[in-house]
């Protein structure tokens, strides 16, 4: 813990000094507020781990933690206009606090500072823009995907997967996959590195649904995704399971544009739980983290390493909000 | 000329050979789209005359070249967006023909594609994707501040110069050095080369505002600017050079809502007249042509490629669309 701590801090300190210029004003104003807005920075924190267990946390590791951490803050930005979203962590999203114009603008400044960052990288160049561009365009493809299930009824619990695993694993698989490029290990170490972060990545997405709908600690209220109309892991596997009756009922909530939110959140709830969706949902994220553990335990790797990412993994694994 | 359109061909049969995937339909689609509404392909040209000077028209010249043309349309449909223009080139914007999500999103694919296409290229990468990233970034600062204009009216045409250099010249000169770039040119080269580049996109934009309301071969409507009451450096000079009573009906031209379009051009082409708006303006041109020229006079180049570049240079210089 003491060690991830640390590294969050070693990275927010860097993050910190890497200032933007003053003019001009909304552009660079912008990309300040969203990178200020915090957050866990797993994914910088997932870089430097790595690079660290195998003694290269230098200032290439840093390089590949900031490019990690602006391309998520430029797509979080677009993502939020596309999904009319209001609110990121809990401050108006930047699209709300400036106008949407600035946020497409802010979010191609960020994408650009990621590429700069890592190109100050100073080996493993080519492999590095070669995974950093193979996972930015399948975070685009994933997006496009989500949206295209907007308009879907007939989404299924594998293509769901499949766009999560664009949307959001890819980037996790990256950023540990990058913490090997830094590092300088073999080909097999980066192949079990990237699959050790996408699994981990789809396992953390399909929690991130559970947890909105079961956790009480989250800070937000319960069932914020079923009065967004969120398709979750929970959702498509109600859908799946319930009878037709219960079916109905749930497009209906779901297709209803007034409504009052307590009612529809406890009548949705009523229909996850005659079909028992906490545990289905619960045992697919089980089954990612079992397979990310597994490429984790084939890693070759020190010991002391080893222990440090174990514990990362098993604060994600573990977490109730 | 045969040359420069043997160039366009090639670029383009490249740029048709490189597909992109079906899947997801939207995002690729709209990317396909834009690609495909043509233009002038001044940019990708650019790299390939000078690399081809060079003697270095060679697979990089075209990664290099491809990256600029993926850049350059990424940066129009965002600004399309932003600007809310619903033409371009004649055919519906790709947020008009597709819708403002699917825009944001083909932009960032097309931004991404420009990167991939740059990490083809096997030497220089570094101070290639140096350049690059410096460019994309002054390209976005370029369109903050056009937008920031819109709100001002006090723009200077200092000011003006200054956002056309960062939004639209930068890329030019950014085409002119990428060529070198591949060409392994010396570094006085390079930086004659990115000179000749942004004077020459510089004296191109202010053309482009000139002939918006003196060329009756564009095959526009004479005036497209002032209905849209865009403040170009036509606007701008008048600004500076009228009477009092004529700023104020400048003003009230470019901020009327509702107006009779061939009475509003007559009214503002007289206070041009008047001014003699349109000598100053095209000898403001000249002056970035004549910049440009001393540039290329300077270069170290073999004979035949400086009659190359020359003939693309006159061909810019004496366009009457």
């Amino acid at each position: 813990m003491k060690k991830i701590e640390a590294l969050k801090s070693y990275f927010e300190d860097y993050l910190e000094s890497q200032t933007f210029p003053d003019d001009p004003e909304h552009l660079y104003d912008s990309m300040r507020y969203i990178l200020s807005l915090g957050g866990k920075r797993l994914r910088p924190i997932a870089v430097l781990l790595v690079a660290d267990a195998f003694n290269k946390l230098d200032d290439n590791a840093l390089h590949a933690a900031l490019a990690v951490e602006h391309f998520h803050n430029f797509s979080l930005i677009h993502d939020d206009i596309m999904d009319a979203s209001n609110l990121r962590r809990g401050k108006p999203t930047v699209h709300k606090k400036y106008d949407t114009n600035t946020a497409i603008l802010s979010g191609d400044g960020l994408l650009i500072k990621a590429y700069e960052s890592l190109n100050r990288i100073e080996h493993n160049k080519t492999e590095i823009l070669n995974l950093f561009n193979k996972t930015s365009i399948e975070v685009c493809e994933g997006q496009q995907m989500d949206m295209n299930f907007e308009s879907r009824d007939d989404v299924t619990i594998d293509e769901y997967i499949n766009m999560i695993k664009l949307k959001t694993a890819v980037l996790i698989g990256c950023a540990f996959q990058l913490g090997g490029l830094v590092g300088n290990v073999s080909t097999e170490n980066l192949l079990r590195l990237y699959q050790v972060g996408m699994n981990l990545g789809i396992a953390f997405q399909i929690m991130d649904d559970y947890l909105d709908a079961y956790s009480t600690q989250t800070g937000k209220k319960i069932g914020g995704d079923i009065i967004q109309n969120k398709k979750t892991a929970l959702y498509l596997t109600a859908l799946d399971r319930a009878s037709e009756k219960q079916r109905k009922e749930l497009r209906h909530w779901y297709g209803a544009d007034e409504f009052d939110e307590e009612k529809k959140v406890q009548s949705v709830l009523e229909i996850f739980k005659a079909n028992k969706v906490d545990q289905a949902v619960h045992s697919i994220a089980q089954i990612y983290y079992q397979e990310a553990q597994k490429n984790f335990d084939e890693l070759v790797i020190p010991e002391t390493g080893r222990a440090r990412i174990q514990e990362f993994f098993d604060l994600l694994k573990n977490r109730k909000f």
